[in-house]
């Protein structure tokens, strides 16, 4: 395998790219005797190990190598735990020995943060993946860390529930990495956030320590609730190996809009209309601007059901909105009779509601398709998920595209800016892919995108998590006082620092020089 | 003042009933250098003191006892700071001078976690009461810690929202008090739990540091989730000075039921289908055993329109229920329906649907006028806020009964044990109304219940918090390994231990206790 997974040539080494990263000194070269150790607690199959004697080094590539094609490390072994057992084992003896390690779910990871560095070992959940129980009265789950998302939802329609969670990587992302990331996705509005939603974890600490707080308990007030703080930690506090979580009941009444509009004015108008007349079922409000519609028309995607959009491709901004509720014939009466409204007064120029299911699809898979339609127009991609207050959200994409003009960077430097994401949120995705791999040229756009982001109290990161790549903007968002407080919690769960090591929490000198940016005072509202 | 809250003496010293606390010698007694450095800080009129030349110890007293009149301490000081500066000057002295603090809000704590044990200070927050902004658009609140809950939804009812969260004694409790101790209530099955819904928050730890992570983006994954940390903490770690919260839209088509029934099997049929039915409008689920309806008639309450339950007193259980939608003509069909099947399916033996807004409120009175009407019911009230797996909900109440028949408790010891709770959350409310203060008899009903619960997976705490009143029981249902990170999360965040102290973590002894009683093992599912 020398090509990557979008076909362009496998990313350079980390280490050899980012020469501001130096490893760290205090982390142990994996020896024979640590190997042998390995052995003695996994089946052979389950270890993965660089130009052994299987030969599966594409293998080792998957794993090593981030989906976007920016970062590739080198770990000296995959290990494939099968029990909360076994990693507590492997973390206790790595914690004792300084071995370096990284937790790795289905490393769809947007942020470098599934994948090495230098050579620390991976552990990877996917060989944990039973569902342990569901309750179809509450609709309470218990599964491992490494079941796929598509797969636990298949198991839940066949009870009428879903899990409270989309993502277009849900054919390859697994829940434990949706919990540590604190992913959220495209049906957040409808199912809110998965601290809401997670009612206990089994996690495995930096020093092996198992802790159980998996129950399926709504309220549970009896003492600080820890699995909040593993929730959205990114791995570098504790493995996350089991999840309990409460999942939605599915509704019958389902209907998928498109919309065009002019502006992102009349956009949030439409936003705000939906909220007013339909907040029961509103469950995703999707803007994707001309730019990303091209993207995936041109590259002469399969649709499921058609490959020609369903309205006027001249508008300047789509939304693609989603109400779910428990009554067919009243739901689709609402949403004709909305779509309607929203033409006679002018906020929406052009609209449109899925007559069927495949139609419905068809509309989705616009949205769905589009980051992976984005990652083959360059062989790197900047990418950015920003939170910012409703009203600036567009602005950021506008903004962008004026500063690239100036600075003559499109067709030069990069091949065109991109503009979507979950309005319901305040999230906006900026995607742009890179004429080439340049690690100076991803910094001149990210000093750009977060420093506009900072100046409007946004966050560098609405749902993608710091990683390796946000590490050293962190206090463009967070102040010194929360950083610091996060470095005090790493050291209780985590005390030799050897998970995800480099990721999430910034240097001393990036985190100074972050701070000089924040605009934000640490004081008053 | 001589009489307690609700016409009862005062209870005594809890120094003195509580023979198995000490008062821990580490923290400095209070001196007049102390009183002279609060005067600098805080204006005359905002400092209380014992027996001062303003003669005004029944406000000092207010501070000092419980709302149930189970816990009393005698505080050197009461202080009132106006702002965030103000707390963090005062927490930054104390914690320097080892002075204990007892952070305060509404002082309606149903386990003794806001008056101090002994000679603590109180920083009460109830003068920071400003609302700071509200955004239309998103419904998007950022207000201080001592806004009163009831005040803040009178607020919000302006502009067509309410605050997401709702309990019986929201005319007193501040919002500060619900954040920290992460409030549950009545309706958290439509608006979910404080850590989905708090965006952010500004905190001053037990160092006198402010965090400030007061943003009303609804996605930030920069880090670790703080602020998830600090909501149901009780007071220990920090003092919650802001909060920026998601609130609700207001729905115009809200039907309140009642129903009647004969076994609790019925009633989780009736939730059962509730929540296939009415899964978007669903808001309340509140059972109320026959004892508890009776307790509330025998009082002679004045009900808001009339003083008659509306249905058959005759039952063993009912059920108040209510859905809020925003079609208010389709909303009611829906719920005549409902009831009607109900009825027709032989599941509910009686029903009746609220047949306007002031029937509607008429018929929530039976619910939230309970505990005001059990707490006059004797002189001391033994009462549990319990989380168990839904078949189980009732088993605890007839369980308990059965027990205290066997143990001729009844018209000895106590008055009646009443049952009522969310059914919706697994939560149980069992209230005990003693016929003495009895702190034997109290311990000897919290063993049996407590036990219970950690036999079945339960939780002691659903909603009410440890505090003091359940410190030595938090083994019964938390780890080992739990409490040892909460134990270093604590001196993260309040180094000197001079937050809340007594309260929430037990004691290495009364963990050891708590962890043989506990069944659960810390390891597997």
């Amino acid at each position: 395998m020398t090509k990557s997974k979008h076909g362009f040539s496998v990313t350079e080494l980390t280490a050899n790219k980012a020469k501001h990263l130096t490893r760290s000194p205090s982390f142990k070269k994996l020896t024979k005797e640590d190997l042998d150790y390995f052995y003695a607690i996994l089946p052979r199959d389950n270890i993965l190990v660089a130009y052994n004697e299987l030969g599966n080094n594409d293998e080792l590539l998957k794993h090593s190598t981030d989906w976007y094609n920016l970062f590739r490390g080198s770990p000296s072994a995959v290990l494939f735990p099968e029990t909360t057992e076994q990693v507590s084992q492997l973390l206790t003896y790595c914690n004792k020995q300084h071995i370096a390690v990284v937790p790795q779910s289905g490393n769809t990871s947007a942020s470098g943060g599934s994948v090495p560095v230098f050579d620390e070992i991976i552990i990877s959940l996917k060989k944990m993946n039973k569902i342990h129980s569901f309750d179809e009265l509450k609709g309470d789950l218990i599964c491992d860390a490494g079941c796929v998302l598509e797969d636990v939802d298949e198991y839940l329609l066949s009870f009428g529930y879903q899990f409270p969670l989309d993502l277009p990587s849900r054919h390859l992302c697994q829940i434990g990495g949706n919990i540590s990331t604190n992913a959220g996705g495209i049906r957040q509005m409808r199912f809110g956030n998965l601290h809401g939603n997670v009612t206990g974890l089994e996690v495995v600490t930096g020093e092996g320590t198992i802790i159980n707080t998996l129950t399926t308990l709504r309220k549970d007030n009896t003492g600080y609730h820890l699995k909040n703080l593993f929730i959205g930690s990114e791995g570098t506090l504790a493995i996350v190996t089991k999840i309990a979580i409460t999942t939605a009941r599915l509704r019958q009444g389902i209907n998928v809009f498109v919309f065009g509009f002019a502006t992102f004015e009349q956009v949030v108008q439409a936003f705000s209309k939906a909220k007013k007349c339909l907040p029961e079922t509103i469950s995703a409000f999707e803007v994707l601007d001309r730019e990303s519609i091209e993207c995936v028309a041109q590259l002469g995607y399969q649709q499921p059901s058609n490959a020609v959009f369903p309205i006027s491709t001249q508008h300047n901004l789509y939304v693609i909105m989603e109400t779910a509720g428990t009554d067919p014939e009243y739901e689709n009466k609402k949403a004709i009779k909305f779509t309607e409204d929203l033409l006679k007064e002018g906020i929406a120029l052009n609209g449109i509601v899925a007559k069927d299911e495949a139609e419905a699809t068809s509309f989705w898979s616009w949205r769905t398709m589009l980051p992976r339609a984005i990652v083959q127009q360059g062989p790197s991609s900047i990418h950015f998920d920003i939170s910012l207050p409703l009203p600036l959200l567009y602005q950021l994409v506008t903004d962008t595209r004026a500063w690239a003009r100036e600075n003559d960077m499109i067709g030069k430097d990069i091949h065109a800016i991109f503009g979507y994401g979950h309005v319901g949120d305040g999230n906006m995705h900026l995607s742009i892919p890179a004429l080439r791999v340049d690690e100076e040229l991803r910094k001149t756009v990210d000093d750009f995108v977060y420093g506009w982001t900072s100046q409007y109290n946004g966050s560098i990161s609405a749902e993608h998590g710091i990683g390796l790549m946000k590490r050293s903007y962190l206090s463009y968002t967070k102040s010194r006082s929360s950083i610091s407080s996060m470095r005090q919690i790493k050291d209780v769960f985590d005390p030799n620092g050897i998970l995800n090591p480099y990721k999430l929490l910034p240097t001393e000198k990036e985190e100074n020089d972050g701070a000089i940016i924040r605009k934000r005072a640490d004081v008053g509202c």
